[in-house]
């Protein structure tokens, strides 16, 4: 889960979500690491790449098409931590959907 | 530069860049602001977003087509550097070229 995904041969879909916290924890990390474990144990997940430092967190979660990453966004329990994103934890956030036309992986 | 990319209206281009660093800098940080100052002065450059902690780094750079892509992979001083990058600063890393077609932008 830590680390680089293992994703199969594209194409598939990519989620990239990138975002300012606001100050203090506010409960942030405890939900961010259950919905971590909820989205992989959707249907058509294929894997997360999660990032933060002091500026910018960037998390990417990739899935096998668009009806998978429709069904994460409308589960209960995520609604309830999208709302909130919006109201305690997330300053400002872009979330992108992407189509993964072509991947390579580097291993020393 | 640092925080959420101002990307035009999709679609366009991402390049999500997930590595695992080795140990010491070795003149890592150095370069990466180098490459991105001239990753965004290519043609076709839309906006970079970066975070790193101790696991892993992701960075993702948007471009308004893949041709675009396809030049900064070759540019000289980027091939050095991905040379170096391979030889000496990454352990391991995914490297996907997307086409975002969605996105959605907040701001409390």
């Amino acid at each position: 889960m830590n680390g680089i995904a293992k994703t199969p041969a594209p194409p598939y879909y990519a989620v990239i979500f990138a975002s300012q916290r606001t100050e203090g924890d506010n409960g942030y990390g405890n939900m961010a690491d259950k919905m971590t474990e909820l989205a992989s144990q959707q249907s058509g997940f294929l894997g997360i790449e999660s990032a933060r430092d002091a500026g910018l967190g960037i998390t990417v979660s990739y899935w096998d098409s668009l009806h998978a990453i429709q069904a994460w966004k409308e589960n209960a329990a995520h609604q309830v931590a999208q709302r909130r994103g919006k109201s305690e934890w997330y300053q400002s956030f872009a979330l992108r959907i992407c189509k993964v036309e072509r991947d390579y992986f580097f291993e020393m």
